[in-house]
C-alpha cells in the first residue's frame, strides 16, 4: 500500500522523561512513541513533533506527524489508536490519530503554540510534579502589567538559552496573562514560536518583578539588553505544560 | 505547661501508604505524622484520626486529634503548622491546626464522612494514581436510580468486609450521587459512618448495575441478603478520596 501521512495528538506527563526529543543515553517521549509505532506497524517510522519540550515539562497537546502504509492505521484509526495506547506507558496518551495531506508538517505548519505555567501557594499532596509550590503570593497586578509589555513581535534573545542554533530570536507573542484561582496561579502564554527555555525564563522574570520591588518597566530594559543574564532565573520544569498547537488545517 | 487538645486537618496522597492507621511492618500516614510531631515537640504524642483509610486511598480532608503542651503550638499555630509541613513528606499536608475543648474526639464526635470516587473514560497521563481508568461508560441513569435506594438508615453488612469487629452494621447514608463531567465520572457519598471497604464495594455494585443488564432493584436484593458475596467486586483504591468530615463544632 502507498504511504500516507498522519498526525497524532499526544499528551504526556513529562516527569519521567528527558523531554520530547529523542537523544542518546536518556529516555524521551519520542523514543517511547517510535518504539510503540514500530511494534504495531513493523515499519521504521520517523516521527516529527511540533516542538520539543525540556526534561520534566508536560504536554496536554502536542502534534506529531509520520508516514505509514499500515493497513490497520489506514482502515481503522480508532482501533490503531487503542492499540497504540495499550503499547505506550500510562504516562503517554494518544488522544487522536488522523490523516493529513502528504506535505503537511507538524513543526513547520504550526501557526501558534500555547503554554501554561502552574504554581500553587499551599502545600498540596496532589500537585507534586504538576505545579510549582511557591511560598509567597507575588503582586499579580504588577506581573500582569509587565506581561502586557511582552505582547507583539520582538527579539527575545534575553529569554533564550545561549548557543542554540536558530536563525532568528524574533517571536510574536499574542497572549501573556496571569490568573489566580484560590491558591492556584496560572500563567498563559501564546506565540507563533518559542525559543529554548523561553517560557520558564519569562515566568522567572515576571515572578522577580512580582515578588521584589521592581518597576514593571524592568521587563522593557531586559528585552532591549538582549542579555540572558539580565532576566530572572528559570522556574522549575514540572509546572510547565504545552497546552495547544494550532495549524491552519486542524 | 498544661496539655491542651488540638485538631489537625490533614490531606494526603495515599499512593505510597498502607492507609492512615499505624501498623507493624508497613508505612502509614499516621506513623509519618506521629514521627514529625515527635521531632517537633519532643513529646510522645498519640494521634487519633476521624477514621481509617485503606492502602492507596487518598484524603482531601481528615481530622486528627492529639494532646500537647508544646509552647510553639500553643503560642503560634501558624508557625507550628509550617514547621510540621516542612517535616512531613510532600505527599502529606497539614492544612489547619486549631485548639479544641479537652474532651473533643476526632473519631467519636464526627457526625458525617464524605467520600468521592473518581473514574475516567480516556487514557489520561495526569490521572495516574488519582482516578480509575474505565473502558466503557456505564448507564448513569440506572446507577443514579440504584444509588437512591441506598439512602436512609439500613444494615449494610452486604458491603462490609467480613470479620471486622464492629458492634453494628447499621449506617445512615444521606447522599449517594453520580455525576459525569466530560470524560470524568464522580460518585459522591455521605454517611454518618462507613463500614470497612464499604464505599468501594458500593461503587463496584453500582457499576455492575450500570454496565450489565441488571435491574435497579438488584441493589435492594443485595441489601436484604446481607451477604458480601452478592455485591459487586471492590473497585481499585486509587480512585477513592475521603473528602469531608463534619463535627458539631468545626
Amino acid at each position: 500500500m502507498e504511504k500516507k501521512r498522519f498526525f497524532i495528538e499526544i499528551a504526556y506527563d513529562g516527569s519521567a522523561y528527558h523531554g520530547w526529543q529523542i537523544q542518546p543515553n536518556a529516555i524521551s517521549v519520542q523514543e517511547k512513541l517510535n518504539h510503540a509505532l514500530h511494534t504495531l506497524t513493523r515499519e521504521n517510522i520517523e516521527t516529527i513533533g511540533a516542538g520539543r519540550t525540556d526534561t520534566g515539562v508536560h504536554a496536554k497537546q502536542l502534534y506529531v506527524h509520520f508516514d505509514s502504509a499500515n493497513a490497520l492505521l489506514i482502515n481503522n484509526r480508532e482501533k490503531f489508536k487503542h492499540s497504540l495506547n495499550a503499547l505506550l506507558p500510562y504516562d503517554i496518551a494518544i488522544n487522536n490519530v488522523f490523516e493529513v495531506s502528504i506535505d503537511a508538517h507538524a513543526r513547520f505548519d504550526a501557526t501558534s503554540r500555547s503554554y501554561e505555567y502552574h504554581m500553587h501557594l499551599h502545600k498540596n499532596p496532589f500537585l507534586i510534579n504538576r505545579s510549582w509550590h511557591i511560598r509567597e503570593l507575588p503582586n499579580m497586578d504588577r506581573m500582569n502589567e509587565a506581561a502586557q509589555l511582552l505582547l507583539g513581535t520582538m527579539d527575545f534573545s534575553c529569554f533564550s538559552k545561549s548557543n542554540t542554533q536558530v536563525h532568528t530570536n524574533i517571536c510574536t507573542i499574542t497572549e501573556a496573562k496571569w490568573t489566580q484561582i484560590g491558591h492556584t496561579i496560572v500563567f498563559n502564554i501564546t506565540a507563533d514560536r518559542f525559543l529554548r527555555n523561553m517560557v520558564r525564563a519569562i515566568v522567572g522574570t515576571l515572578m522577580k518583578i512580582g515578588l521584589q520591588d521592581l518597576p514593571v518597566s524592568y521587563i522593557t530594559e531586559i528585552l532591549s539588553s538582549k542579555d540572558r543574564s539580565m532576566a530572572g532565573a528559570s522556574v522549575p520544569a514540572h509546572g510547565l505544560y504545552l497546552t495547544r498547537v494550532l495549524y491552519p488545517y486542524v
